[in-house]
């Protein structure tokens, strides 16, 4: 084998080690029996996918796809995320079941990193879809799910932020008009970086009168409870928009119903990279931690893509950094071993199929092949020592 | 987007639909939980990793191997196998941890297809490595391992088949001698396929006389259980290959204290396509299957190739295979459903959030958004309708 590369990775490619791999497990179970307890059924797509097909609808960065050619000559592309690939089977295999449909998926999604110690390049997914409920019942119960998940996984404190890309674009539209629209896309690209203070510069500088500067100043200020609906009449008062701000008021009305108001605030400056989005959409943040923790919203266009006349809405939590928000101390190891010579094998294998039993974690291990016994047992919850010249340490 | 693919997927990719889904999860609980019992650790490595470590090492063809270039220009492999990977970790990151290492893994693994309707290109595999113990303890465990995990899956009628490449190794060289290798790996690729009908034409066509024709003829009937250890000394009697035989002796001695040979039979011509393997190796079969269950053996020369001096021992359980040998008639969809309007959703939250306290699946629906409700109650185990006019459907 080449020396070079011997022991290295692809570029933001990780193990996971037994730890943090038995950290993963725990969240994910619980993330998955709250999303079951929904009716949600899981389900699962392959890694590799057309590029024709998912990498075109998944809206993540042409140059984030980790793209292939396949034997027969066509382009491949590891999934990017999973909801264009369930819209691909909600689509077809499952067009004929009885909607609306939920779903649910919890599995590994793909994006090319360029530099060195950046983002992972494959991160975890656990998710679901709502397929065919355009009410705000629907994106209620998406939102709801999604914290009564993250508290039975264990996270305490966490809030997500709820905005409504409609909003931003017929706000934009009854200022700005419809003549420019690279103008809004330019306002909406510093709104998604949350680079305000580059959408306040680019502001002033625009050839507007101060009455219109004052609104798209002001639009970075509706965000924190539902006071910002009202508030939200004072900068635009069309018709989409007002419709948007309903379709809010709607829906913070359920959430209060499910009792989760809490986690929950307002940012009507919100917007994604996902361009899917046609409604409200979210973020959910910790506060120990840096980066975006799981993330939603309506996605009503990406399903008429796929040739399926339906509505969706559904969230994602990004499991690794759910776990890293747990920040959780203990867990670990907690394996009984049993040491054994050819004398005492049997009697050992009779000890640990009882301890199994059990449910207990119980290694046999032969002596003669462990170099270094003190270490061995350090490592252990409790080791049986039944060699001769072995005692009980616990 | 491109209507010509618009609904496929790449050659041997597969959708996983939640029937299927929530067998595999069931099975590869039920698997993991046992090799957890054994005091396995589980881990993950990337789905991507260089072809100059992980590709080269895992003996998996090179026209299997998908591959693509990183954007750093390294070539990359989708991951044939896990095990290849595991020793990479257990050569570098758990280098210093106490040996021997218990490890286990649970992920999909990738082997690209020629042509449509073969093998998956995709499929999962639930396994163990044994790294550090060159005993046949070590081996033992393994087997045993290997037969609890599929009877606590809840297989009850399967057989593992061992032999030892080292036996057929130096069976070959007592017969035909060092001076034509060709000759030996023509013979062994017959055995590695099966094809036993060709072999025995191979060796009628040999120019050798007829005590080593008998020999070679007779290596074909050493199966069955420990009277072939016997039988196998007519034939080759040099000190490797009596050496070899002791090996699986002491094996199955060990096996019976583990009161598993029930499940086993030998069988002193199984070859592997893994080349890796240097000393036992297995093969499990289900009579309702057409293909194999799992399989695993001893690779000593594997982890010195990563430059760590350390024998291994291990299995895999195709999991998807093993699901459909279960052949589980029943599972499924055991979802509550409340069907609420405007006037009775906060009852129906109500009741929804007390049965899901209960561990129950339970999905709320809003009325308005199902379009075929007699369909949409069909699907569920019991119908809740709080709807005006609505009733009670068990």
């Amino acid at each position: 084998m080449a020396k070079r590369l011997m022991f290295e990775k692809p570029l933001g490619m990780r193990d996971t080690l037994p730890f943090f791999y038995n950290q993963k497990k725990q969240a994910r179970e619980l993330l998955t029996e709250e999303i079951s307890n929904f009716g949600y059924m899981f389900m699962d797509t392959p890694i590799l996918e057309y590029y024709e097909t998912v990498g075109e609808a998944s809206a993540t960065l042409d140059q984030q796809l980790f793209k292939l050619l396949d034997q027969q000559g066509h382009s491949l592309v590891l999934r990017p995320d999973m909801t264009a690939p369930i819209a691909r089977v909600a689509a077809s295999q499952l067009k004929r079941a009885e909607f609306p449909l939920r779903l649910a998926y919890d599995g590994p999604v793909f994006r090319a990193q360029q530099t060195e110690g950046g983002k992972p390049a494959q991160f975890e997914q656990v998710g679901t879809e709502l397929i065919g409920d355009h009410s705000s019942y629907g994106d209620a119960e998406v939102i709801a799910l999604l914290i009564r998940s993250l508290q039975r996984a264990g996270l305490q404190d966490f809030q997500i932020t709820i905005g409504h890309v409609g909003y931003v674009r017929c706000f934009f539209k009854e200022i700005l008009g419809d003549d420019d629209p690279a103008l809004t896309e330019e306002l909406m690209s510093y709104l998604y970086r949350k680079n305000h203070v580059g959408y306040q510069e680019a502001v002033k500088a625009l050839p507007l009168n101060e009455e219109a500067k004052r609104a798209l100043m002001g639009l970075l200020k509706l965000r924190g409870e539902d006071e910002v609906f009202d508030q939200s009449k004072s900068l635009a008062r069309n018709q989409e928009c007002l419709q948007a701000i309903n379709e809010l008021k709607q829906l913070y009305k359920i959430l209060k119903q499910y009792q989760v108001e809490q986690y929950v605030s307002f940012d009507l400056n919100l917007i994604s990279h996902m361009d899917y989005y046609t409604g409200i959409l979210f973020e959910g943040y910790a506060p120990n931690l840096g980066s975006l923790l799981c993330n939603g919203g309506r996605y009503d266009q990406l399903l008429p893509s796929f040739q399926l006349n339906a509505s969706a809405t559904g969230f994602a939590i990004h499991l690794e950094r759910l776990v890293e928000a747990l920040a959780k101390q203990s867990n670990g190891d907690e394996r009984i071993g049993i040491l054994v010579d050819d004398d005492t094998f049997a009697d050992g294998l009779k000890q640990a199929q009882d301890l199994r039993q059990e449910g207990k974690s119980v290694l046999l291990q032969h002596v003669d092949q462990v170099p270094d016994l003190q270490q061995f047992k350090a490592e252990l919850v409790e080791a049986i020592d039944l060699t001769t010249g072995g005692g009980h340490d616990a």
